[in-house]
């Protein structure tokens, strides 16, 4: 497609949402007076910006909407939902105060994993911590560092790729919310982790991405070089398998080698099934170049009815090789 | 519910069985002259338990029977039948040898996973290893330390999350055996190993936990502080993804992790398929404190169907927060 | 049944692709004058053989071909097609330069996973890299060592257990190509992994094993000692689970432990979905003697229409204790 119109499609819909960088939730968290999560400046050849020391205490508002078609979305302004909602980065020894509101006709809530919360702040029904329908409340998510316990054993951190979703619409497991788009990204990070350039979040939802169908999901856009991080999440009903052209991860808590002695594989497709998640941060054409590489589920029948989208890795120039107004498969721009 | 009316129904069911500890199994094997697998004695404030060394004979009977309701299971005595069958827990080193009785009117067998057996102990009709109706035979398991071969590779132990099945009822595979409940844990661990003060096993077996559906689910207990092992089996013919609310476990082979170098993720949500099995321990409540924290399966239609229980963790006063005779979704309580 | 018959058999069908061994790969490939892929001789007690150092550049022939029962299959050299494909192994750093014919009336591709490639050899018509009947075409695959990249980050290796696949018949993910038989293993080695003795290539798709259905699907020869490679790959429609008896692996990039530190699950049945793939070596028999060891999927009614098959473990005088001419569970040999 023409380069113009794909950029209009990337910013017009559900991938802005997935594209909330570092410094963009920096500035959406002004509460907080949070600078950008790094100790160093801006990215430079030779250079990655890392993690700075968790320890905050952050405020932030979001809203749960209705959308047009029948979904609904999380938002961290009135509206301004998308689908996936906002990412939510935090780094090890944060607190996150998250002023919640109904912004909705029907009860609804936020269920957080693998952040520390009270049990009052789990987002079920069973535990009194839904929100009706125009009601607010404060949900707290907090995290920690690792550490050595007193008896001896090691406390894993809080660091890794996780996300939230609602756990009540519809039934008690939230299956109705979840379906229609109350779901989102958030990435817990140790002090000194490698940052991103860009951020992406892939949601296998049912036989959506991003509850996109068919010919309307979403394509993601980079330059040879960038450092790409993908959060890709499963919801629904199905298990899927993630696949990448061109590109690997490791199958470890940051998606990258720690070096040498790392024994973990590297992986360019992976099984998943609902509430699964994971992320790993890719060097954009790295040994491959520029092109339209896809991502795809790579169950035959899903990636047949357009379970598909693009990567789309451009030249320093901006063109991207091979890449004209024509489809991947089951992928129709408008 | 009431604290009383819980603990009468978690000692009447499948949650027995899942909950013998290291010392329950010692004695359950009197013949080996074992003593509990502990090197130090009580759990206290600042120590942990460690797997003592391996290398002990030990004997063990285990008898196949049918339970109320057409289903089966596997039981240390005539008459205690449960599902799961009883927890067995070795070190590596040891060996078992299981006189198995067959006190059913149908062929049964006991193949395990894992461990070390000769090619007569399979368990399958194929290498003559079952037992006929009201037959005897002794099963003979062995298990290993890791350890340099001659040619400089490195071997690994038999540690890890274990299980055992029947391989013969209804069909070839044990389909039948397995549907009605003929599976249990095993524990296989390293000399030094952490040790549990309180274990549960949860089987996902098709739509049942333990083979007890919607609204029989079985809860479990602990006092905060309490360090908690779970092994998670899963069973018959879907996938499913586990999930346990506010808590978190390292994916690798104790679910633990070693310290600071240690790449495994960490999840609190994970795909398995039949025969998979895991485990972990987690501290009660470590970082969020007592409550009724849900435990399911996070395929939104499993969940909703009832595949959901409680891991209900109380206060050193015993109270659980929050927690009244009301029910988790599609978990109801007689 | 009788060793005679089932040496016949294993020679006849796509075990004999299944069991291409380095050494094979080495005289498949005459043009790149490439040695054995070993530094040193031939296996003896107490010692390994170690991958070579990468960098060569090799060129091989690869054809397409419709082949009877409606099947499709890659073959090195015309009329010898099979199924699974030909096992390409590659070391980090070798590239290899693919002449591929498509001796068939249909459109077709070859798509790899794991390896670098330019979009133009992506094997998708989006990016124009399919071939049509009678077209020929040369796939340029590049592979690359680990190594610290100038911002500091660790970059992975090649290194991993992949395939390779058609990406267009019948549809544009090549559903149609796949079910009919257009999959192979490739396998990159870092310089010193261990090789194996044997290898075999296990491809679940959809119901089948390396595209044979029930009775019909592949037996795995060995001898008590001999060091097996199994790379096990998934394609199709459904997901699976790999259980093998009597052997275990470690859940990581080679399948073996890499030392007393390496923290990866070790495990002996793992869930699996279209185009994961991963791989291991046994040393056939350890701890466990012969036998007639099954493998199968063990979701149950996978197993029980017939996704299962032998690795026949001979002692070192070739007999198979227990092993006579009677069949796996839904398994017949004609």
């Amino acid at each position: 497609m023409p380069r113009r119109t794909f950029s209009r499609r990337f910013l017009a819909g559900g991938a802005v949402a997935a594209a909330v960088g570092p410094a963009a939730v920096g500035s959406a968290v002004p509460a907080a007076g949070a600078p950008a999560a790094a100790e160093t400046a801006p990215t430079a050849k030779g250079t990655v910006r890392r993690a700075r020391a968790g320890g905050e205490v952050r405020h932030l508002k979001m809203y749960a909407e209705r959308l047009p078609g029948g979904q609904m979305g999380y938002g961290l302004e009135k509206g301004e939902a998308t689908i996936p909602g906002p990412m939510i980065e935090l780094v090890e020894g944060d607190t996150l105060h998250i002023e919640f509101e109904n912004a909705m006709d029907v009860e609804v809530s936020l269920h957080v994993h693998g952040v520390d919360y009270d049990i009052d702040n789990d987002g079920t029904r069973m535990n009194r911590s839904t929100v009706p329908p125009g009601g607010k409340r404060t949900y707290t998510w907090r995290t920690h560092e690792p550490g050595r316990r007193k008896d001896g054993t090691w406390r894993p951190g809080s660091a890794g790729y996780w996300h939230y979703h609602d756990h009540v619409v519809g039934t008690e497991h939230g299956t109705g919310g979840i379906r229609r788009g109350l779901y989102g990204p958030v990435v817990v990070r140790r002090k000194g982790d490698v940052l991103p350039d860009k951020q992406f979040t892939i949601v296998f939802n049912d036989m959506t991405v991003n509850n996109r169908g068919a010919g309307e999901t979403p394509d993601f856009e980079a330059t040879v070089g960038d450092r790409v991080e993908i959060v890709m999440i499963t919801h629904g009903e199905y298990y899927h398998t993630f696949h990448l052209h061109g590109h690997r991860w490791a199958d470890n808590r940051t998606g990258l080698l720690e070096g040498p002695e790392d024994p973990s594989r590297v992986v360019d497709n992976k099984i998943t099934g609902p509430a699964d998640s994971f992320g790993f941060q890719v060097v954009a054409g790295e040994n491959v170049g520029a092109g339209a590489w896809m991502y795809h589920c790579h169950v035959q029948s899903h990636s047949d009815m357009g379970m598909a989208g693009l990567f789309l890795i451009a030249k320093p120039d901006g063109t991207v090789p091979g890449h004209e107004p024509h489809h991947p498969p089951g992928h129709e721009h408008p």
